[in-house]
């Protein structure tokens, strides 16, 4: 269903990227951003490359042109992606080199970079030494702006990854059955989220019966009873790199009473949170929609989480709908709406969505029934 | 194959872990070694939790109890957790709450703290403004000293992963087909890998004809042809955290003869190295046998890459076989053995196993026919 999607944006787009980043790292006053392999670096360059203990750096200058710093061995690689038709270019090292050095030779060796969020604490501390007079801050003051709001083409790609995880979550009725584990649907899964498109898995959670109460459960050896309700939380990485993500609560063959009692409230609550997204309004006043449906019916206490977090190219980035962001949506905006409901010991709930931010509304890229599913 | 593995260690060997590791952060004087979710913190604890944005950290004085902090949403799932049954003091934080404060309240405003080597910069200068007087070094200086020297249970573990591995690579040539995408084939790899039982896909390259000229080339869409040499390395995570890596090169019906003259040199390299490995030889010292060989071919400037790898929990650790890299080799050290051979716009060929150092010589883990392959 995706042999035809591109894996990567369009060069022009990526050039657009990179001047919209430089202008705004002027714009703060950093030397420069130094990114590395992960989401940033896909953003900006298309370059998809692993992130591991070799350095392998965007350097994104204020002044002067972006210069890609990789091992010798990725040479080839990085010359294969878009980052050879964007011109960039390719300095490279060799194992016995020190690629820090080089790297702080072509910066100021005062003021600020901004450093990928997600680089390891051992390439943050070979920069720090590299450069000691310079600060470290973090890239993400600049490039979380431009991820956040979203072209066409990548709620396009939401879309497609949506439609992927909905066909997963289609067929797990016939594989969530009393009598087995959570690892063994969560193995039926897991291979169904690469059948449908994915490039990757990147989490399967099944949670049964108590531990449904726990919103990060992932699987345990736990075998599957009748009356159980199940979370089920799965989502992978298209070839193209946006994440699917969504949630169903199943329950096998009945539910408790009082489950379906607080299911119904959770349910309204979280088309609610949905239906108040639109242009202006703050992150936060969704998460308060959802949360004081929940509260008024009496289940504040169980709902132990904010509401949601953005996604693209990674499954949680920013905005995240929490309170305290008092961000005002845009359309573009793309994040998950997944109140739950967690009864310690006993049982759990939740329901989720993504969610785009329409010019005057909202778009969910998920289309499941939002009804409990009895398997 | 692995229903009846326990996917974390004893409780007894994480308590012992957690001990020594203590005993070495007083030996270097830090504070405390700060350890977020990942290999480290596996090792450590068994505890496998996701990497994410929220704050979830191993506080491990050199003084006092260690205590695990989580968000209050992982709760539950810690306490689940080997975390546990070793009784270790867990705190959480709320949505609204400053984790990083709470730390640094923990600990003396003075002297050093080890970051785990893989902690994001997001949260490792989150920690800086928390601890202002404090100064960051890495926790790998304690915990690779442990990592490294692998327990008779931890080289059986590699021993199931190798041979899960192994299992996959029996099954490529039926999909090496001329006319197929590498994308293709590497899509039934993927699937393969689950299906043996490894509990994650961690990386699949099938690099045919001249993409096999570039170590780190992943997949993309070319069309294998008759006669082209392929280069497949594939590896996953099994479900109790050990890693496998394989490289086989393969070869569709017929290879071109200059290609057939150096994967004789490269198989030669590759098994002399090898059998070098033993208690006492330098990680640099298997590194120059393999690369020697090559060389004295005539293909030294061909091989673009150090010899091997570390691997355990990660995929890529300590030690390192690498020129410059003088530390000696003991009993229990495990790590690949990976020379290749690279023809720029040609093709190119890799061999690799995963090696373990017995008390008088080594083992392979790895046992698919190392000769050219032709599917």
């Amino acid at each position: 269903m995706t042999a035809n999607i591109p894996t990567h944006p369009p060069i022009a787009d990526l050039a657009d990227r990179i001047a919209r980043a430089q202008a705004a790292t002027q714009e703060v006053g950093a030397n420069a951003l130094l990114i590395t392999p992960g989401p940033d670096l896909r953003y900006l360059t298309g370059y998809d490359a692993v992130p591991l203990e070799r350095l392998t750096c965007l350097i994104l200058r204020a002044e002067g042109d972006p210069v890609m710093m990789v091992p010798r061995l990725e040479l080839e690689a990085a010359k294969a992606s878009p980052l050879g038709e964007l011109g960039m270019i390719i300095a490279f090292w060799d194992e016995v080199d020190d690629p820090y050095r080089r790297v702080a030779r072509m910066l100021p060796d005062r003021g600020w970079v901004g450093l990928d969020n997600h680089m390891w604490a051992q390439k943050v501390l070979h920069f720090r030494d590299a450069m000691p007079e310079v600060t470290q801050g973090l890239a993400g003051v600049v490039l979380e702006g431009l991820r956040m709001r979203k072209s066409a083409d990548e709620v396009a790609a939401l879309r497609r990854a949506g439609s992927a995880i909905d066909s997963v979550h289609e067929r797990v009725p016939q594989w969530l059955r009393a009598g087995r584990t959570e690892r063994e649907v969560a193995r039926d899964i897991a291979e169904a989220i690469l059948e449908v498109g994915h490039a990757r898995v990147d989490f399967v959670i099944v949670a049964s019966g108590p531990n449904g109460a726990s919103p990060h459960h992932e699987v345990s050896e736990r075998v599957i009873e009748a009356g159980d309700p199940v979370v089920v939380d799965i989502g992978g990485t298209m070839p193209d790199g946006y994440c699917s993500d969504e949630t169903r609560t199943y329950a096998v063959g009945s539910a408790p009473a009082e489950f379906v009692e607080y299911y119904a409230v959770l349910q309204a609550a979280q088309e609610a949170a949905c239906q108040h997204v639109k242009p202006g309004v703050t992150a936060e006043s969704i998460d308060a929609v959802a949360r004081s449906i929940i509260s008024d019916a009496g289940y504040g206490d169980l709902f132990i989480h904010r509401t949601g977090h953005g996604i693209g190219l990674e499954t949680h980035e920013e905005p995240y709908i929490v309170a305290g962001n008092d961000e005002p949506i845009e359309a573009g905006f793309a994040f998950s709406v997944e109140p739950g409901i967690y009864q310690s010991g006993l049982h759990g709930a939740r329901i989720e969505d993504i969610v785009v931010c329409t010019d005057d509304g909202y778009e969910r890229v998920n289309h499941r029934p939002r009804d409990l599913i009895i398997t």
